[in-house]
């Protein structure tokens, strides 16, 4: 199918097709970074802006070097040392940083929205790089396609995402993702961080860890986000550990084939033992990879790339 | 007229055949910026360093970009990152970087006179990027491209700048730039940030802003630089505001085809208000774009192109 | 010879002959910086990575521009606005970005040995750019291309280190290229920065300036490290300056043709006055223009270069 969006500003309001344009561009790219020479001439004299108002030096370099294989021209913007300081408005920044010719920008923001506001006032495509506790497509998409890689196919795929749902933007694109693609979804962790509402997305909620991995082709664990949490709703890093920390035994009430996720950056010893981080069931690095190509093939779509026959050397 | 010279260090010195040369080169590269691939390769394999020893943002990323559609090879040097805080001076610093085959260095610094000193004891190109209250050269061509594009011709066009003028760089460069084209040029603002020796330089000085602004073809509003200025000089803000904020209302003591600049960042609801800023009359984000047009200009030309009829794909 | 390593860790593990290839290979790129174009397509659609966790202005700024003169792809990864702050392991941060396909990691560590461990976890080549007080080996390298360049021959070269030898890394990694080239080292400096045992190493040690550079033919002057030394090893910078700063009259106690290098930063008036920084006999920024040539031939030979005979634009 061909894209036809200027933006990608969420998963939500993706079709399960173009979901899939995505997946199969991104495996092209993932092709040409297996090539002595990882880099096609796509985004020639583009004009790339990495908006960082949030700080997050993973995702801000993987767009970066997405940018550079496509041989875009890149900016690194970020709010730290930018006239932000000055008082000046997200509105005018971006209106100046369009003005200098810009094609796309990438924004992360702690505000979830800021994306589609910015897509209402701009000619340049909106990327999302994650905005508040809404939405980080880019990190679904890897994903997905991780789990398409590793499975073969997401339709039925029983997805297990383990931790802090509530406050995860990583979480719910996810989601959407993963409902849209026909996967089963089972959240799971503390009552206070996985509420009942979720179920409303078609996801089934399971506060027993046991039962909630039993049956998982693939267990997807967040990050636990020590800085983003309200200490009422977490009684302590030891406390979750011990009920929802994956770790080599735990490991045992799964399927023999079922791989672990991470969008990282891991905390050792709390969500996840080193064992299971480092062990043959672990796809976490090749998260990284694939998320690079995903993140090649959205600049490449939103510039106007029609899908994968169109990705070349 | 040919360009001779290797550097750019303020418009005080340059003729008017010369801010000729630069506008008109500066009009090839913007037609260069409407391309699908807005690059040339005039300066590949040349290295140009953005030494920032003043925090900016927007210049410098304008000349980042500016290097990077010429092809050049750019290094971004901050003084909060370097070895300045190690006590080394700015002409070890300078000579250090130049030694990297710099071809040209780009400052902006604090100090009035930095870039001269600096095109004294290096062999590279130097081009001034703002040195303290002194020049701000591509600020003031900008200007002058913006109101030529808009106007047709600077000869006899009536210029207000408005604001602290006795403190600003941008000031200083565009009363030069302005004068040598032949336009006329008005100063208003406060007596103490407007003081009458800048007559001296051609100027009228004017004290009531619905004098300052009748006759205006070219209304350029400076930024109100809460954190330069003497407490003594300047009462308040919403006084300064009350007397010679640009708003809806005020517009109308204007001719009905003034155009309204401002070299941004702008303070909304200070020395602009929203209407205004937004609003028709505006060209402020135009002038945006011109800049990376005549800082394009201003690196080929130093680096040794000769003027527009060179600027090429 | 042919190059057949994958890794530059430090200088004490390598041959003669191995250093002798880099010193070719870089007297290569060192014509190529002096062209028009300074820029060769060697490690075109590569990716190198900039990972300083411990600050340096000079030596990322060098290691990022050898890799654009390249036509890698560059990221720079600095450790303060990293996810090291979130706690995440230096394992984790590297195998993270190599999974970005890095292909080459250049590190810059406080620890010792920093760079030795990424290359037991990596696939990717790994690059030292200084770890602790352990080794600096592309000062090292860029220090005896110099003296080769101005002298001819390493072999019987009377080269004399002065100041802090003992937390030095460029003074380790200068003995170990010096000595297996067949230099002629003499250490000298206070005894409590100078111990007797660099004599193991095949080092003439000495307490008096007179004697120490009397039959030098090239003085390496080291930077007084103010941070990193303990007060009880220093009694005073003023006293330091009087015993063994290089001035110009201690000039005459040398020989006519000597050189004086130092790795910079200078702290005039320090261990290096004026009128010997910048006089002729100095050849401080020939070892700025060397280094990038030296980083070229090391990020070229890391990823598979053979040799000089390899190097075209």
């Amino acid at each position: 199918m061909a894209w036809n969006r200027k933006h990608l500003l969420d998963i939500q309001s993706l079709s399960a097709d173009e979901i899939t344009t995505i997946l199969d561009t991104a495996r092209a790219f993932k092709a040409v970074g297996r090539r002595a020479i990882k880099k096609v001439p796509a985004l020639r004299g583009k004009t790339v802006i990495n908006l960082f108002v949030e700080p997050s030096t993973r995702t801000r370099i993987s767009f970066q070097l997405a940018a550079q294989r496509l041989t875009a021209d890149i900016i690194n913007f970020s709010a730290e040392v930018s006239s932000l300081r000055k008082g000046e408005s997200l509105k005018d920044t971006t209106r100046n940083l369009e003005a200098l010719n810009a094609d796309i920008i990438i924004i992360r923001h702690s505000a979830a929205g800021a994306p589609h506001f910015l897509s209402r006032i701009l000619k340049a495509s909106v990327v999302n790089a994650g905005d508040g506790s809404h939405e980080h497509p880019t990190q679904a998409l890897l994903d997905v396609f991780t789990m398409r890689e590793k499975k073969g196919s997401l339709k039925d795929l029983n997805v297990t995402i383990l931790g802090d749902i509530l406050y995860s933007r990583v979480a719910r694109s996810n989601i959407w993702a993963l409902r849209k693609m026909g996967a089963n979804v089972t959240l799971a962790g503390p009552a206070t961080l996985v509420p009942r509402m979720f179920e409303k997305l078609g996801c089934r909620v399971v506060y027993d860890l046991k039962d909630a991995i039993a049956d998982a082709d693939v267990i997807n664990i967040l990050r636990i986000q020590h800085e983003r949490q309200r200490k009422t709703m977490f009684p302590s890093i030891g406390e979750f550990s011990k009920m929802f920390g994956i770790n080599k035994s735990r490991l045992d009430w799964t399927k023999e084939d079922t791989i672990i996720m991470h969008p990282g950056p891991i905390n050792r010893g709390v969500e996840i033992d080193n064992d299971t981080a480092d062990g043959e069931r672990s796809v976490i690095l090749e998260q990284v990879t694939n998320g690079l190509a995903i993140r090649m093939a959205v600049l490449f779509l939103v510039n106007g790339g029609q899908g994968p026959h169109e990705v070349t050397g």
